[in-house]
């Protein structure tokens, strides 16, 4: 009962009439910086989450030849830092918000390029969906950047990417960035012009002290607040999702849900998130697969890794290719539809609204 | 060396020259709600935190006559739901935040008035500067109001507030408002129009069942989000900073620093803060004493409890009285002087900052 | 059905035929310091906890007048260290172990008597059920012990005793020495001959920084393994259990099971036990109340601080009055029942059994 | 100064002198089970740990020959369960302890045999020195078991073993026996008289679900008190201590010591040990290193599992060859000497120590 009402449909019961003596109250309260409730409270406290970022779409087919016309006219290196292009969430004014937490952008390297070092209390990582050639440099380990891989760059980390091939290499980028802005939490500090080591290894030394499943090195006992694996590689996603689903084709539990694959990547020192402020996930759906609509607290963002299908969200749907990525806000509904096998990379603020305790959600049907 | 560079100060390496082509490509991002990184990097990644918000003091000279004057001419009732007057920070634009994070605002309740039951996802609490004679109702349990109580309301709670006296009260509200609306992470729900239970107990449920100091009910034993204690009473708060100063006297450590005692309300489940959100503190100077400088990461707001004193914010000095409110923004240095024993609330966003790894600290000479 | 067999009632399938081929075997295992398992399974691996610890009861008629006795007979000073005198579990062959893990005695101090200063890895409380007089001083903080209290002595932090009055006093001590000492993991050293400070003030520093309910000073941020409170006085337990009762009757839920109120002493650093090993609490039965049937998984001792009544242990029943204490060895079933309102001290080994994940419980009709 | 003391070179300030009233208080005692403290201070509270338990090596060519006897002369089946014979440390009585908290046995399973299913509260693993052919199958999933595994039976879960070859095999098993017997902790249940599924999968379906680096199951984000993995794989193991070795030729930091790489195998949902009770790791030492002398509270065993070396214990040098197996007591100073390059499989009560907060290090020139 209570439930159905909303700020919209209960009579107001604190309107005064308007007189001299209440223009005067407001007056004072604009000269000492205040501002009553009373007018404000279905805005200020919504009956649940109605934010101004909307559900959008951005097509790959659109993003990379941008990226690679900014790879023509505008040259990379220290002041701008990076020649990252970001996902502007249509609802936001115009910033380069995707969420009014999540930063969301391409980025593109040309042949023998070098984007400078540098490092920040902001959180990033990287995902790759199509080429090679990259090695992102961080504090000082050289990470090869392939496709399908998750590449972390916690807060604080001084890194820079340069590319050792010949041809160009897009990505996509995340950060916090949006809410750090918002939160006043940044710091950044400038480092080398160049990467400090220009060696190509196949791995990492994070990923060679620690990806051992299970194991752990025992001179690295202290748990990080992020993770110290520096490549999520995509031969192990993908093996770990192939698994999924033939344990669920053994009549196993092992999928989230029928014909749904998931893995989360996750800091081996905790098992916690890579990140305080970030989780990164890949979802693979068998062809023909849906998930149930559902509504969460905080905003995600979705890159389509491989295959074929659809997102509904608030009951619009958009047919989906090879490295679309769309944004879903908060308590927006979403369910996918695969019309191929259908590979998802994704990532949110969700441990943002965990540690503060503000996560709901609500699965249809569920 | 490379801390001294700051965004203004490095040659700015990804300025292309103005062609019709790059005027084409920014178009292309525009029309494609893209935003390139290398336009406003300084803005979107400062060196450190460079806030929007400034420092700032309300008086309560003229905070409470103008909560007298909206007791005369504004209703509290359904719809508006309180009788609140939020600060708004001069440098948000109008906004009735007090931070980027925190909402305060002073709340009036005229003899027998009742403010509504509602509860919602925020968290809330209320300290009186003065005065007595309203009890909150949290969730049933009614909850009396006295100077210098620390009153909670943890998110979801339902809760209303009633005068049981012939004479009005006004105290401070604190929330988690501005936070809850930027993140998109509100839920609200309509309750009782009259509070459940208008009796008037000294001490409430929540009190008797768990302020006795080291002692946890057996029936209790499932930690809990926010702290179960609905009211920190004045009598306790006190004491503890009178042996504060008292042991000091004695030579043994228990101040923060010479002349400085201080407690922060805990969540007696875990010893954390009460509120996943929002650390709340009482601080007292003894006269004379001057805390060192200091720039905290978030932001934190203050009222004079008792006693004369001032705050140094940026530089700019400002004499306090009883019932002043500030507010010190994220990394502005900040210190306290007492002119009398100085008696302070505070209350800031630090969870927020701690829980996601943000928090830093620079004192000087520390 | 598998629950129902047991090592007794299911055939052996490995008899193997005595052969001397099989007693050369079996010397050889003796040889090389070795035992098989299947000779012993059912000892070493019973189908439950078969404590050779048996339930037991001793009278405080019995108790006190031995210590008073020993006080005429035994100086207390360096090397004996202190005039204890343990409760030795009737199944344990005379060793001074009240059960596997605990050491329960009572200690008694002449007037005047100073029982010298000492450190161990042992955890340790001492709890007064009669008397006044003595002061422990713990790592120089002198603790006033009178009825009711309970005073902590955690591992590695030296303390001694002193008389300051022309009486004797009586109290028991509760430590981890069988665990410790099976464990193999105890340290010991000597401190002053003396205790370190003669003052018998009230209050210890412990409590006059720490026993404010829900406020934590802010020189004391750091979690401890241990309680910073040395003292739980008798006046904080009796008012939340009063509390406890009196809401029942208001019908709110506050008490464990109905007619039985009892508080856990807790860490106020974490809102746990007060230390690793031992657990701590107090329980108060209504005249005429009676508990369910418990059997839990480690040892537990109980000693009745005021009133009359009974415990049931495996069937049965021992009337109690103030001062008795009796032992309830791991997995033995009991029940309390109180003539009168029943007040008693417990102290149990739980906090080792839910650290290491061996804790069970099983309540009748639970 | 203090420090130098001990209990033997102090004087014993509490010799009563031997009268009749002093024999009448020490029956008293005797019959009232009551024990004093100050005739056993030096026994019940040593200066520091003096274990029953002494430092021994048992050799794998005594122990092999004994379990292939065994396996001719004693069936295996339901009642004794298990072909185990335990390694029974010669200090403490004949038990079947290797320590006061751990098991240790030699396993043995002829062709083509079944050791039937059970399941209790202790915690058990087996590792292989050398052989397979068997199949352990825990709560359903069969697990093979090769040379160099280690594989998981947490408590509770059902298991038993089957020979799947014409050939016997033999490994060894470790638990918390001795632990839980002393502190009544155990619980047990027998399952099917033969092994559930009969199958011989390369991968058990927990390695499917868990061992792939980082990545953890959507489905599986609830954190467990032992590790879902039931089997650690010998390639990973020796990768990873392949992989410390060449950063340390690289001059980065990855070994716990020059020429010493080691890991610990932890539970992957919290990067902690795999069970509550027992830390398992593995050790590799170049030829020529040698580790600095330490000693820890809590008891360790080792099995050498390839090369050629030394242990030292308490100054005693024992040359070990591969499937030797030694125990080091509490406190007992120890180091390892390498031959060739020395491969070790240790495990140890570390955790208990760890989480009751008796753990104490010390190393030679640490």
């Amino acid at each position: 009962m209570t439930q159905d009402l909303d700020h919209d449909n209960v009579a107001h019961g604190m309107t005064p009439e308007d007189t001299p003596e209440l223009r005067a109250l407001y007056q004072g309260f604009k000269d000492n910086h205040l501002n009553p409730l009373w007018t404000q409270t279905g805005d200020l406290m919504p009956m649940h989450p109605k934010p101004q970022a909307v559900p959008h779409v951005w097509r790959w087919a659109d993003l990379l030849p941008l990226a690679e016309q900014s790879g023509k006219l505008v040259p990379v290196g220290r002041g701008g830092e990076r020649r990252a292009i970001g996902l502007a969430n249509p609802g936001l004014g115009g910033k380069a918000y995707v969420s009014p937490t999540l930063w969301a952008a391409i980025q593109y390297l040309g042949p023998r390029e070098t984007a400078p070092e540098h490092r920040h209390a902001q959180n990033a990582f990287r995902f790759v969906v199509e080429g090679e050639g990259v090695w992102t440099v961080v504090d000082g380990d050289p990470v090869r950047m392939s496709r399908g891989d998750l590449l972390l760059t916690p807060g604080w980390r001084f890194h820079g990417h340069h590319n050792d091939r010949d041809a160009p290499m897009a990505w996509i980028d995340g950060l916090d960035i949006p809410f750090s802005q918002q939160m006043d939490v940044g710091f950044f500090e400038f480092g080398s012009d160049r990467v400090t080591d220009y060696a190509t290894p196949n791995y990492s030394r994070g990923e060679r002290l620690w990806c051992h499943p299970g194991l752990r090195p025992l001179s690295q006992l202290q748990d990080t607040v992020a993770s110290p694996i520096g490549a999520y590689r995509w031969e192990h996603t993908d093996r770990a999702l192939t698994e999924q689903l033939l344990l669920e084709d053994e009549g196993q539990p092992a999928t989230v849900e029928q014909g749904h694959a998931a893995i989360r990547y996750v800091n081996p020192t905790t098992g916690d998130d890579v990140m305080p402020t970030i989780r990164c996930e890949f979802h693979r759906l068998r062809a023909g697969a849906q998930t149930p609509e559902r509504r969460e607290v905080g905003s995600t963002v979705f890159q389509v890794f491989d295959g074929q299908g659809a997102v509904v969200m608030s009951g619009v749907r958009h047919t989906l290719e090879k490295g679309d990525m769309f944004v879903i806000p908060s308590w927006v509904s979403w369910s996918l539809e695969a019309e191929t096998q259908f590979d998802l990379f994704r990532f949110s603020d969700a441990p943002i609204m965990e540690r503060l305790n503000f996560m709901r959600t609500m699965v249809d049907g569920g």
